[in-house]
């Protein structure tokens, strides 16, 4: 499985879209918010540019990507109509991988620059949003054009499977699991972890060329507290996906081995893991690092399109399957997908009745050194 | 009509697809191709910049739009070897409308940036393909931040529907005619003009603040050599057109005021109207002025799927409603389009049966002054 290839949220608006089930990220972005807000006045008071780069990574479709866009915008506007400067000319990068909806994002910019240019008047400076594809664990932009880097709810995805454990690989390795997992060999852990620092450190290496000196990054990615990786915050919701899977194994709806060739580009870090790779590539200052958790269903309602309301585990898995969907069909088929996220529902919601897991969510405020 | 949100050609990889029916352009692009090479050449024996800002507007979807990017690597790629240089970093922007189909040009990145990697090795510098969606009747760039700016099949449609002419005036103004014709009335040829100069002289000045001094823009558009605008070369094609729906109206098949209230938002200008609104706006030097003839089919073979080859009228309807089926739909819906484009395509059967008219195509090269 190519991930740059295959990886993208559920297109379109319907039932099982990225556009109607994105709550929980949504979320997770106005959690963070005060933490961009801090990161973005701290930068424009030591210094406001001119022409102002600005990018959001994995930036997705449907309601989520304009919102950070346009609460990046209300801060700059905001701060430099108090410091009573003109406000920068703003570059707005919105970068995913090649299989992104950007139809769907261009769609509404015509909206979107119509409401600034209302809110905001004539004297708001030029604002250029642009869309750029291609994986973040590599160069994206120009050497030193960017002044505030954000990303939510992306850095969890590894550039690839990690190496020996991809569907070329010998199976057995991970036998009945996706990821991570109590029962899993050290070497599966290993493996992950590896491409972790891997693509970790390509990461901020490609984004310290792009970044101007003084210029920061605001980053959120599910992780974990624990410096366990096999830890349940950490892997449990896997965990009840390979086992909806290997009911179907036992009712002979799907294969075996494909779910033993089957693991998730996914890692959820821990804050040393994190603190460990920013030393050793050297470019940035970790100004900032926080933790906090959010239930699975981001406890928000979303109410059922017909009658009554979705269980948390329908809810949950609604999620999920918006994000993950495009992965696991291109390696299980589109036709189990129905019946892979019903069975997936009713496990989160056997498991949420005995243990309210909830996910760790991190956020970081790197800053370039220069 | 909103052109800005209605113009783009037709998607996919369908039978009707501007990716099926794009060869007359592609044949454009070649043509203009030495013109492209000149001034690239130019530009960088004059200044060869550390990062070099290209843009092509109205870049479209299907073969062309890599096409037209590939070729101007090549150029900057083989000067700079032979100079003895690095390639600078390339930040390519592809612009179109909102409703492009961007998803198209991007899923064939990763395809062309293998083919890059392999043909030009490591040593060639890094370049970053982006998406720029909107009206280049407008600021698209940051301030001086192109050098080389290109725009081939697309200067010739105009930013809206001349004031006065659009679905919401008064029928009648330019009864039966979709476009200038012999016996459109002055006022008809007075808004054409009119919007042609507003819109132009609008173009420059946006590129005006967008281009390095001494960078350039190389543009290649359908337009006239004769002073007249009703000269059969630039409008006969939708005289043509006119005829057909016309043909519908008298069958009952399209009420009247639908062919009274449709005008083209398009307009082949001459070379003297071009040098004049160069000249008034003041940014540029024209470097070059070229015309040169094309077949309405481009002179190019378009065998038929099944079996057979097409007629040329067939050839040309089908060049044609590859381009405008997004505007003719929203106005006249989408029932009448195959019945449309057949009677079309046996018009132009006919007419070129009598007269082999052709297109005029001007190219222009312009530099900015500095």
């Amino acid at each position: 499985m190519e991930v740059v290839q295959v990886l993208h949220m559920n297109k379109g608006a319907g039932e099982t879209s990225y556009a109607k089930n994105s709550k929980v990220q949504s979320k997770i972005i106005s959690i963070t918010k005060t933490v961009t807000e801090e990161a973005i006045i701290e930068l424009l008071c030591k210094n406001l540019p001119e022409s102002m780069g600005i990018a959001d990574l994995g930036c997705s479709s449907g309601p989520n990507t304009l919102t950070v866009i346009s609460e990046i915008i209300d801060i700059i506007y905001s701060k430099c109509s108090n410091l009573g400067c003109p406000t920068p000319e703003l570059r707005i990068c919105l970068n995913d991988l090649y299989s992104n909806d950007f139809n769907d994002v261009f769609g509404s910019l015509p909206a979107f620059y119509n409401k600034l240019k209302e809110e905001k008047g004539t004297d708001f400076g030029q604002c250029f949003i642009t869309g750029v594809p291609g994986s973040f664990y590599g160069r994206l932009f120009p050497r030193k054009s960017m002044h505030f880097v954000h990303s939510s709810s992306s850095l969890h995805w590894l550039s690839q499977v990690p190496s020996g454990l991809d569907s070329k690989a010998s199976t057995g390795i991970n036998k009945g699991r996706i990821y991570i997992s109590k029962t899993s060999p050290q070497s599966v852990l290993d493996s992950y972890m590896l491409q972790f620092q891997k693509d970790f450190s390509l990461f901020l290496k490609s984004r310290s060329n792009e970044i101007v000196p003084g210029g920061c990054m605001v980053l959120s990615f599910t992780g974990r507290k624990s410096m366990d990786p096999t830890s349940i915050e950490s892997c449990h919701q896997w965990e009840l996906l390979a086992q909806a899977l290997m009911n179907m194994v036992s009712e002979g709806l799907v294969p075996e081995e494909k779910v033993d060739t089957f693991n998730a580009p996914y890692y959820g870090p821990c804050a040393e893991e994190l603190e460990l790779e920013v030393q050793k590539e050297g470019s940035f200052i970790m100004d900032r690092l926080e933790a906090f958790e959010i239930d699975w269903d981001g406890g928000v309602d979303m109410p059922n399109t017909i009658n009554g309301t979705l269980s948390s585990g329908q809810r949950v898995a609604k999620t999920i399957r918006a994000v993950i969907e495009s992965m696991l069909e291109s390696h299980f088929g589109r036709d189990i997908m129905d019946d892979l996220f019903q069975r997936h529902a009713d496990l989160v919601d056997k498991h949420l009745a005995k243990t309210r897991t909830k996910y760790t969510n991190l956020v970081i405020h790197l800053v370039r050194k220069g």
